[in-house]
């Protein structure tokens, strides 16, 4: 590309164009387990493995999320593309979502995990920030939970891993693509300008 | 898929498989632009609109960025797959990564942007939330630029952005692939099983 081709504008968006990872919060709220799907969500550290997740005040489950101190995340998979996108539209407070899906538990016994999806991210809620309209959740990753297909030599076998993005602001919904190149190595044969 | 040909297994893994979207972080340290790749960032808050980005407390950029409060945050296109590695496998501290790009500036004269790069979102730094092994920086999104090739009717034109994903933890890169389905829209269709 030349870059005397580009034509840089202000855009206005006040949500940028952004691919984000498509998950499945898990929480248990007036002691039921309930369901919603974010795109929120991002590592914040290592170690201990933390993870942060920003939910709307007016959702459902936030509430049972502070009184249970317990959530999970999972992957779905793209053949699980209705089913996720309904969870998202309908609320906790008018629909019983809990029959969507096979569950499963592991240590934490308020944070209700999903058998259909490839990763399940089983976390204890250590933090709240809270800003205006969403609360900020952080949770520490208590285990990985993941199908014995998506391993291989203990490590994730991505080639399998079928989870799909959602383009912010309004989607659509994208699958995963082809490979592109190898992380902390294709730039080693980069030729520096200067 | 059968949910009794589904085998879950504990992983162990420290940091889930996920989809992240790759961005070049642009910032002045020392006087200068300096440029890392990350993928642990994501969207906060929306009016106004907010943005978490999870830096290693070792890297070169966070003390500049506490300086000049001001940081951006860079899509990279397929085709820049290199460079993209390549900044964010070298520390600005051995290597100067001014020069590798075309750099423009908004309102704020330390946020340095990415003429090469897909959406550029200036942002003012608001806030710092300190972890042992990381900084997690609070921005407030001042502005959003795109080039005039990716937007039709004042929207992201979606089909044309040619951005990409890091599966966590180890890579590789991947492409942004077909088109799955309609978000908030697709799930209409979903018959719940209840």
């Amino acid at each position: 590309m030349k870059v005397e081709e580009i034509s840089k504008v202000k855009t206005g968006w006040k949500l940028p164009l952004l691919p984000l990872p498509v998950c499945i919060l898990g929480a248990h709220v007036n002691g039921k387990p309930n369901f919603n799907t974010i795109i929120w969500f991002n590592m914040l550290h290592d170690n201990p493995p933390l993870i942060g997740v920003a939910m709307s005040k007016k959702h459902y489950t936030n509430p049972g999320l502070k009184e249970n101190r317990a959530f999970s995340l999972n992957i779905p998979t793209t053949e699980m593309v209705k089913v996720t996108d309904y969870v998202g539209l309908h609320s906790g407070a008018k629909v019983d979502k809990s029959k969507e899906f096979e569950i499963f538990y592991g240590e934490l016994k308020t944070a209700p995990m999903i058998k259909e999806c490839s990763v399940n991210i089983e976390c204890k809620l250590v933090n709240i920030k809270e800003f205006k309209n969403t609360d900020f959740f952080i949770g520490e990753i208590i285990e990985v939970y993941s199908d014995e297909k998506y391993i291989k030599n203990n490590r994730p076998d991505v080639k399998k891993f079928d989870s799909f993005i959602c383009l912010q602001p309004n989607g659509p919904y994208w699958k995963i693509g082809d490979y592109l190149a190898e992380a902390y190595e294709v730039g080693t044969s980069y030729k520096p300008k200067k």
